[in-house]
């Protein structure tokens, strides 16, 4: 089998620790049971430092054998492919999960990120402020239908979905008890505790290390 | 074989005719040569009158016999597993395309869309300018590059990400000739030609009908 090599960086400031995107393949080989290793890029410099790897100087990216794969939705995706335990099988279930996937990342997250950045540039209330209730609202009222989100079971839609909405200020937004109960029920689950103790551990080995490299 | 049935508004004012977001899953359709029918909901009270097939009220979703698949990007998705016209057959050439599928998404639309939200209400050099400008220049330099985003020829990643980028103020934002002439390029095909078209006549026969009701 090829070797999955997860790419994140080198170390992150304290804040973005345990939200930085390498978490969700870590999630996914986790549920998965595919064994994985983490590589880095630095973190400093880093919109132009891996620009030929990723044109957007983000992460994670997945290498699997010669395959190389940027975004995160994508490198998931092509984990879910891998792995039933994130996808069904069936030709229902795996197009359910597939639409969901592309709703946490294009319904919710492609609101709640922007919103997000408004809030940290100082507008609490922002021109984005409605849109972001409608769609949470819209989604609340699914998951008082259900316990996930596809299939009837965990899947790759549920990690995803779950990691945009954990995020500490659009978990904080509004009252919606069926999603805050999904998000619990999700990131209860000990492949996604597993996978973000072992991104914290990460950051804090690196500044052990820049600690004796610059004391 | 299924029949592929896409479900649009039945009506929507001028200002978005041509962008509705059935033209990704027509346009991918004409690509791959496979028929198709269309088929509408209603636009007014869109907000309630059909999340039984889309939570979010939104428009399109597809019909592939029993599949039902909402999201503009899963639906693109599930036409190009069906059609190596729209992605490659090779491990490599499909990587590739997933990935940039998912960055005109979740790298590019997720600024765009809520940078042109903010213009709409009147803030057109906004919070959001400097991430869009940025984005937009690291595409620039990959399009410098290459005709194509993956594979070297047309895939879907092209699809969307011409997609996104041709919305009037996102063109016009800056001056980037290298994307400019790859929209161009993209947005040239015959297909994508027939698909707005179709859309267009689409909803302006329901013009004609609505007056025909209401004189």
């Amino acid at each position: 089998m090829n070797e999955l090599i997860i790419r994140t960086y080198d170390w992150v400031p304290k804040g973005p620790r345990g939200f930085v995107r390498d978490l969700r393949l870590r999630w996914a080989c986790e549920e998965a049971g595919l064994p994985y290793f983490i590589r880095t890029v630095a973190f400093d410099d880093r919109e132009t430092n891996h620009l030929a790897q990723q044109p957007f100087g983000q992460v994670p990216f997945l290498s699997d054998g010669d395959l190389q794969i940027f975004e995160s939705g994508a490198g998931l995706m092509h984990l879910a492919r891998k792995s039933e335990k994130l996808m069904p099988r069936d030709p229902v279930g795996e197009a359910a999960t597939l639409q969901w996937m592309f709703a946490a990342l294009n319904s919710i997250e492609m609101v709640s990120v922007p919103w997000w950045f408004l809030t940290m540039t100082g507008q609490q209330d922002n021109a984005l402020t409605g849109w972001m209730g409608n769609r949470l609202d819209q989604l609340e009222k699914v998951l008082g239908e259900r316990d996930w989100l596809a299939a009837d079971r965990f899947t790759a839609a549920d990690l995803l979905m779950a990691d945009v909405l954990r995020v500490g200020k659009v978990r904080a937004f509004g009252d919606r008890p069926k999603t805050e109960a999904y998000v619990n029920r999700v990131t209860d689950r000990p492949a996604f505790r597993k996978a973000r103790a072992d991104q914290m551990a990460h950051f804090a080995a690196a500044d052990e290390k820049r600690k004796a490299a610059d004391p």
